[in-house]
């Protein structure tokens, strides 16, 4: 008989638990992550503004990655980007990450325009490394897949920060 | 035979699954989301910029929110507002919704300082309602958890847009 009631109780626990916790119309979605797949275990900036201050707090360069989920270029540099132990493990230690779909108003951030993907450094004296690029003329910030070596030479160059003048 | 070469295959694709993949010296962690623990099943803008495009692109009010992780009373009014299925109902269909740790460089976004747990509501003509407030004169953006239906009914008055002057 207790339990019975026992069995009755614990069912209108869970019930409780569920019941009232809002679900959309078009049924439940999943989180969003700040990593939106570019690596799950990093610790990702929200904004720019956040980004910055990290950067010069902990005296660490930046890197702001521009990306569209509806891009292919994007997603196959995301899971070249996101399965690399090497540069994950660099990304995780010795950067600040920042990854944006949508452009900031800071025009230093698109210094030959607005593409995805993009990636620019930043160095903690807040001064854009426009020195460090890929292979593209036409588009000197962006890299393909095949660039990821490169990308990890470029990651080594923003590690010697720039001499602050203070 | 053939059975336990296969039970071996299987061994050895599980492990070269998780093989390789980055986990910090620290130990693995809980991918952070856009939500923060506001609400997860609410599409979160990243930044004030991509929330402005969409208050503007779709012609919803937009609702800032800006809290942080180690202040008690961004917890205590978390853990109401999130647990509030009217709320979230509301955001989710009406509103478009950014919560931020970090504060903007846009001024208009701190009538009368900065401070947190605060909320701000933005009319799609991108003009700061500072005319929608809480209950506390030396601070007119904040909200207590006992404050959430004057929460709501501000909301409501958000969502009486202001008129385009185009």
């Amino acid at each position: 008989m207790i339990k019975a009631a026992l069995s009755v109780l614990l069912v209108l626990v869970a019930i409780s638990s569920t019941f009232g916790k809002y679900i959309p119309k078009s049924g439940k979605r999943i989180p969003q992550t700040l990593s939106r797949g570019w690596g799950d275990q990093l610790i990702w900036a929200q904004t720019y503004e956040e980004a910055l201050y990290w950067s010069r707090s902990r005296n660490k360069p930046l890197m702001v990655l521009f990306h569209l989920d509806d891009c292919p270029h994007s997603q196959a540099l995301k899971k070249v980007f996101s399965e690399d132990n090497k540069l994950q493990k660099m990304l995780d230690e010795d950067f600040i990450v920042l990854n944006l779909v949508y452009e900031t108003t800071d025009k230093h951030l698109s210094p030959d325009g607005q593409y995805v993907p993009r990636i620019i450094f930043v160095d903690p004296t807040m001064t854009v490394r426009a020195d460090i690029n890929g292979r593209y003329s036409n588009r000197m910030y962006a890299y393909e897949p095949s660039d990821v070596d490169l990308l990890k030479r470029n990651m080594e160059a923003a590690k010697k920060l720039l001499k602050s003048e203070l």
